[in-house]
């Protein structure tokens, strides 16, 4: 393989940046030439294009989101759009092509690699909920990013004795409101794959009020429950009567410089997907797994450890899904007192 | 003086700790003794009230929030309120008081010093809307972690260029908005000093976007003007087509470690309000004006430079009020090309 | 067992305090008391011992270095030291004890259990060098701080096309250097793990500036090898000609607030010391390994896991020291370019 | 004025990109074309000049160091320099010139203004020691990661109830040591613009930790008295026998996000700086003084305000040279008790 391109698909995380600067100094090491593509696979089908250089990637490593901009396309789960973005990596003589992104960028570089491009994609989402790794890129940073507000909240909370409710990101998995909430001492966590019973969590804030001395408290929610908003209107409903303010951290947690793991992981990562192309593999999916490197199937049976199957009906199967560790929500209860 | 007593009133402010931590030590070293108040005026009412040594304000210099914990205690307003603080005053051998905060701790310490005891206020908001000062403390840092806020938003919305509306606190002042729109770039800056046209503002994005190339917008909204959902709805309805998110930074302003600025301001603040006491002046401010201490009567004449005119119907009336310096807003304007 | 003590030893690290919070939270929440003990096994020789609360820990958990203070002892290595140490227990009533801290406290931990005091040590230290865990609190935090400090070096170093030695602690392990050489895109990593040729690091540098328009080169350097200037002697000796500094970043990266994940990994391994103490186990040190907890035999054979055997001659030997990943030594040799 | 020029010269100093982006956009704005000059008034004389455009400075605010580069270049205080930077210039189109930088780099421009070529300077140095204005670019972004350090050191020293040296830049003026340590509370502050007393300071730490129950101790030294390593070894010399340890914050100083601060007060000279080309004038620096935009004659007589003179010998006389706020210093020891 001569020539290889690489692209961020989906929502963007901090790391990303150092990704793509693996995968281009990488390859070049490896005397390959390396393309980029802007906005993902928008960008592949509408040809922008453009060679990348070892200068090019300088700096970028310490910086946020990425540099090759991202989008949402669900144009290219369609075979049109395929065929479309592969007419422009002939154009450019691409033979190979790194994804760095979520769920929804590996379909497209499954799709390619069967289109004869072989793709390997490369796990990038603050949220950790991608089946095939322990860790995403940008999770370890948006965690941090989460713990330093967590923290400053902490200080005007307690100088007022308030409880606060902090609405940290993560649709389907709790991981970043697991990590922030232990990490930043909340008093109770609130996720999507634990049940939680309103009323319990009342009678919490008042024991800690009343009965434990505390001077506040702090509830980290997943936005995948609900809105921090909405669960407040709950707590209020079900009797809390403490001085109660909401706060979403929204958007922040995916900015910023990221962190030295993210920063080492994306790396890691981005050099490996490098090395597999060059052997010609695609269709697989890079990950870590007990600190080592590990690489999946993208499709195929669950007895191979491919990451989705399809049904007899076409639908896709997500063959070991991502689970937060529900243990850390144990660990934070017997630590909250 | 033999004793005087410190407490922190109304709304929290990074630097708070700074200033109590000088006032402690700065009278140790005068020979004079110390008491912290908690909880503010509803302390003081209550008799919460303790001795305070060089040690315990070690390592507080660098803490947000305030450790002496802050309420508002609207009842002190009324003189029956005045007469129970008073009361406890006197128990604990107290002879004149410390009061950081803002506009409303003011009249409460002007109040202490009419009945015999006098009192210094010191200028504690984020929000820099205290007359009598050019800086209160927090401001500073509420402003640095505005940007650093907005410089994570940045990443994200360059990468999938997206209009951003940046909500942050002043109910009153804009001048977090404005510095902190200046400092991270801001393209445009809403605040409660300045008109604005609806239909400019989406033309500006629009502009931006499609004839300047850029990729993102970023709007810093003061909350005193509406809220960020409120603008954002504005802005559809005037037509604003951009893929708009909005975020209010909130609370997180509130937090957080001081700033080198914040902690100096607060120590030379807070030592200078001793040296008043120590002459026995109350019913002053302490402020900072052209880098140099100042000190204002808290009611009076204005002729007499006083912050604060009783109307002879008995309303008051700020004789100068600060002011944000919209030759700011005109800065930004010429920058965010 | 109703009553542990717990006490940090050796360096301090970030997330010391995350630890003690946990141990002491965890027991409280399984019903046992807890004593701090200052110092570490200097303070338990001295009596320096207190009980600790639920809400003492309150607040700590964000803080770095450790507040019940720690001190190098090594009179605790001979039996007199460690009577004196054991006699204080049982005055505070005292049956078990956690540990956090590096080997030689892993040691106090072992003699202590011998005596009939089950010990139970924790990994703390910002080198990463103890056996028996893939991971020792403040690691993280330790990397991340060289990664700021030295994205702020870039900064001014690329302003002026200059080379930085970079000196960072490790005295024996070189994974401070790698991972922070990783993450902040260092163009040279020196370790003790690695024999390294002055000759090829001065072409090296040569060659980034005339052959690769670089304009500037970073070296980061473990202090294990030598310090930073008499690295920078060797360079200057072996021909080097370029814009030279060197910074040593020493004691910083000991302090700051612990990461997320110094946070969460502190509190995990704290609450487990509890549970291996509530079941009367002891001799035994606590670790992470391949994302799960982990507990070694501190003194044994290595066929039962010990993390340290007895030669016949009563030598100390560690059986499977820690040995920091030369593969990304590797890794960053090849995105260097 | 049709077409400006802009250039970094001398150290570089966090905030110079907020200005250089300033300079950019005003001038845009004002109708006029920029050109950037690469490694200062070096660059101007090898023709390392090139057109500048709103984009090319966007995302600059944000990054420490300067984007174009910056050095030291003696040769143009010879005619003969100035007059083939002067050839450039004219080669260019270019007729008015921004530096950004310190005293040297204020010659260079008032040499370009006598040749017919209008140069203004802004202050640019983390210093803070340059005439004609209160605050100089770079020094509030110094003055904080100066302080973020000693935070950390604070963490460690008193684990250890260890004394910390902390050297910081400040070849001439103390105010950076002044300021960081005032604002980490240092117990003792250096500067070369006060004598000191070793056998004082060594009393005062062996006080400290004797009769005030203190358990560490942290002191603050400006470069300009000497280094740490020379200043501990007087210490120990004159019978300190405290657990001593020096750091020497070296470079970290130099490099960095701006602060909020550092980047509003580059933004407001930079586009003053165009204001005054734009009227023709030259010969002149920017500063701030009471918080209001102030200019100076960079070269004429004291009673002018010039910031520098011309004895007859032809040596440069500074009129009226910056002065660390003593005062501080005075703070500074009441409140370190």
């Amino acid at each position: 393989m001569k020539r290889i391109a690489v692209l961020t698909s989906g929502g963007d995380a901090p790391g990303m940046n150092a990704a793509i600067r693996a995968v281009v100094r990488k390859a070049i090491s490896e005397g390959m030439e390396v393309y980029g593509i802007n906005r993902g696979y928008a960008g592949m089908v509408d040809g922008d294009i453009f060679p990348l250089g070892s200068k090019e990637v300088g700096d970028k490593i310490s910086r946020g989101g990425t540099f090759l901009y991202s989008a949402r396309y669900p144009e290219f789960a369609q075979l049109e759009g395929q065929l479309a973005g592969i007419e422009q990596l002939k154009k450019h003589g691409i033979e190979g092509v790194v994804v760095i992104g979520g769920d929804g960028s590996y379909h497209g570089a499954m799709r390619l690699t069967e289109h004869g491009f072989p793709a390997v994609g490369i796990p990038g989402t603050i949220d950790n909920d991608i089946a095939g790794t322990d860790y995403t890129i940008g999770f370890d940073t948006a965690v941090n990013t989460a713990v330093e507000a967590i923290d400053k909240l902490r200080d005007t909370s307690s100088s007022h004795g308030r409880t606060f409710v902090v609405e940290v990101m993560g649709r389907n998995a709790g991981d970043i409101a697991l990590w922030a909430g232990i990490a930043s001492g909340a008093d109770q966590i609130i996720v999507p794959e634990e049940e939680f019973d309103i009323h319990k969590v009342v009678s919490t804030i008042k024991d800690d009020f009343e009965n434990r001395g505390k001077n506040h408290h702090i509830i980290v929610l997943a936005e995948g429950v609900m809105s921090g908003e909405a669960f407040a209107q709950q707590l209020k409903e079900a009797g809390d009567e403490s001085d109660l303010r909401v706060t979403n951290l929204g958007h922040i947690l995916r900015g910023g410089s990221p962190t030295a793991r993210d920063r080492v992981i994306a790396s890691w990562m981005g050099a490996h997907a490098v090395e597999l192309l060059k052997e010609g593999k695609g269709g697989l999916a890079v990950g870590i797994h007990n600190e080592e490197l590990v690489e999946s199937p993208i499709l195929g049976s669950a007895e191979d450890g491919a990451l989705f199957s399809l049904t007899d009906e076409g639908n896709i199967v997500v063959n070991n899904p991502h689970k937060a560790r529900l243990d850390y929500a144990a660990l934070n209860r017997s630590l909250a007192q």
